[in-house]
């Protein structure tokens, strides 16, 4: 096992990394901007090191002081968290090279799943469905419009090396495509440096329902469940749980071994999340495979009993996996909600601030995952994530119950968060009676509530 | 089910309390002295209602006030919570008698329990080991002298009506024998009003492990494990833990039989604690039943997944037990860590004050019941017990390490607390061995280095 590790991140995931090393008896090794020197995660560390300016291309982006900084620290092993350098190749190649382990998949099974046109053929090899749609990249646009005659529209264009909503086009109708295929293209081009564009099936108001995997270095793989991440807003998850309301248990153990069908298919090593888009016919498609841990693990952890960052560590040092699929059980129902600097009344703006005061819920089947403290002030250069609300209870009405709770005990001053539209959320009939889907928030009038109550103010 | 509980308490339980309702849909009721104005659960509650001033006797120990508040808010139920009333016979058919429901056993079964000598004659008529000694309270000395030479030295004289350590001598031979219980006695008839005393045989270096019992109203009896809590400080637990590592699986199920055993003799409804010693052995003596909530209750809460507080408001309300024996098995490890704002470099003085800054553990395995907030000044009228940290883990050695780690990130400015200490206790030879009894802190010479360091200052 590694003795020191070093933690390629900020916030709350390098918060949650370093006690998950500190439960291993592993030494952690932060790494900070010197926006970040009064950062909970670098006071909390074993040691912690600066490696360069408030902005992220100079620190947390910056490939060769991560690397400087874990050969003065003596790290044997890199976490990268999520976001940030945790799915750049590059970044996974550099440490192989250095002879540092990367905590996650090989660079050439990122490069892989990075690739959303090698990602869909990867899955498809694995007999794993996909929407219907082009097999590659579309070149010519003579072939986008056969293929979205012989599929029916909507269709969605998108780019090959796609992310964050760039490259990214709906189109209803044959009148619409011409120009949304140049659009995307050269979107794509500018955003990506790569103006591959593929098309695929529009799925209609889906549940966007995802599957953890487990896979070690010799070859087992296995499932951990699914997590219900369908509420969101512009793609940025707002509310996850686990198990998803939706799947009946044959359901469950279909696209658990889809799941692990895409892993094994994709060579790969580490906990990854195969995501899945779910129609109103119950019928899924694979959607993407994220090579790293997720924001919201924890409901994973909370539903399996197992530890996630401890899982990834002791992959990463070739360690086996210590359980099979038949070992593996869901127990009870749990919850997160992300708690964001930023002003639902005010469509959302970043909420940059003084913490003047915090109260932490507690008490049965709560858990807070946070990187903050009372007087700590929040940087504005990076994510608005403060901390991760996430409960657990026998039954989803037990684990309900207990978000609401907590959420109307977890108080800020000095900053403004979304607690106030969490609450909301999780209030709402639809999200009670877990009928739902991808488009919660726009069907809900919910934001238009919010948008009101700013404008009165 | 009720629709509005009061809870007869303050500080961390009656924030329990206030917690459990709020998950069960239930309107909770404070009350509060006017020393808790500002206090957590006073703030915390639907409803809260001053009942009187600092002193316990004109507040939460004051009957006709708390039923008073009951009326006035309309509440159907008091919860105790521990300490102040709980074990209290004449509160309990107080409310009996105004027909509000007590939420704990019958004021029969209290007094019944609360009587020593009954209680041991409970256990014994239930086929339960009860420690060598008299069947009952001893009038004469000549009959003392008898039952100790029969039993042998040491032995320990205890008064019927016994609490807090009152009226309790141990006598290593027959020439202390008169002494000691002609003081035992004098001093159980000036502190209880009850000059009766009764006699055993002192059990050297047992460890103490209870059984949480739960029983509906309907003689459905379960019991729930065992919870360690050998870790005591002049019989007041600092660290507890389930299960407890000494246990088989054969004894821990003989002695959750011999547990049910006796509250079902007892006539007992609602949540109960059975109490043992263990000796060297391995044999188990039963000691006395607590008829309340223990503070140390959320370990078993952890290792069985069950809300016990909401368990009692269900028995209470007359529903059946959701569970049998057979349905109930241990889940993982739990350790709880009492924080009591008392010096530990000082003898244990008690430390009120104000906490100016605070900082809370999280992260995975991590609850934290607490009462305390940033700002808030803890009045010296009270108990000392500031927060409860429980960890829980899937083994012992991975539930150890979360705790010195949750330990380590918890801090207090402006208070004194016993912080340390928990961490010297956890992280010693002898705890991670699991090898200790009652006598833990007197063997180690953790005391003395503490008691060093203060003199140092």
């Amino acid at each position: 096992m590694f003795s020191k590790i070093l933690i390629a991140n900020r916030g709350e995931i390098a918060v949650r990394i370093i006690r998950a090393c500190r439960d291993m008896g592993i030494t952690s090794v932060a790494v900070y901007s010197t926006a970040d020197r009064e950062a909970l995660h670098t006071q909390l560390a074993d040691e912690a090191i600066c490696i360069g300016g408030p902005l992220a291309k100079d620190s947390y982006l910056n490939i060769r002081n991560l690397l400087g900084a874990a050969e003065a620290s003596g790290a044997e092993a890199i976490h990268p968290g999520f976001g940030f350098l945790s799915e750049n190749p590059d970044f996974a190649k550099a440490c192989e090279d250095c002879g540092i382990a990367f905590i996650g998949p090989s660079s050439k099974t990122i490069s892989l799943l990075g690739d959303k046109v090698a990602a869909r053929q990867t899955a498809r090899e694995a007999g794993v469905p996909v929407t219907p749609g082009s097999d590659g990249a579309v070149g010519e646009y003579r072939e986008v419009e056969r293929i979205a005659r012989e599929i029916g529209f909507p269709v969605m264009l998108k780019a090959a090396s796609g992310g964050g909503g760039k490259g990214i086009r709906k189109v209803d109708g044959p009148e619409e495509l011409k120009n949304a295929f140049m659009e995307a293209a050269a979107e794509a081009a500018a955003s990506f440096g790569d103006g591959r564009v593929y098309i695929e099936k529009f799925v209609a108001d889906p549940r966007h329902i995802e599957f953890q995997v487990l896979a070690d270095a010799l070859g087992n793989t296995v499932h951990l469940f699914e997590r219900e991440c369908s509420i969101q807003r512009r793609h940025q998850k707002l509310v996850e749980e686990a198990p998803s309301s939706l799947l009946t248990p044959e359901k469950r153990a279909e696209m658990g071994a889809a799941a692990v069908a895409v892993a094994k298919q994709a060579g790969y090593r580490g906990a990854g999340t195969v995501e899945f888009l779910v129609d109103g016919q119950g019928d899924y498609y694979f959607c993407e495979m994220n090579a790293r841990i997720q924001v919201e693990h924890p409901v994973t952890e909370l539903v399996c009993s197992l530890d996630l960052i401890e899982q990834q560590i002791r992959i990463a040092a070739g360690e086996a996996l210590g359980f099979a699929q038949e070992d593996l059980a869901l127990h009870g129902h749990a919850i997160e909600c992300r708690i964001n600097a930023e002003d639902p009344y005010h469509n959302f703006a970043p909420r940059p601030g003084t913490v003047e005061g915090l109260h932490v819920p507690g008490g049965p089947g709560v858990r807070v995952d946070s990187a903050i403290y009372q007087g700590y002030t929040i940087p504005p250069y990076y994510d608005s994530m403060l901390s991760k609300l996430i409960v657990w209870g026998e039954s989803r009405e037990q684990a309900l119950a207990r978000m609401k709770r907590a959420l109307a005990e977890y108080l800020f001053d000095g900053v403004i968060t979304n607690i106030d539209l969490s609450m909301a959320i999780i209030s709402s009939e639809a999200f009670a009676t877990g009928n739902f889907d991808t488009n919660f928030l726009e069907k809900s009038d919910l934001l238009a509530q919010f948008s009101r109550q700013g404008e009165g103010e």
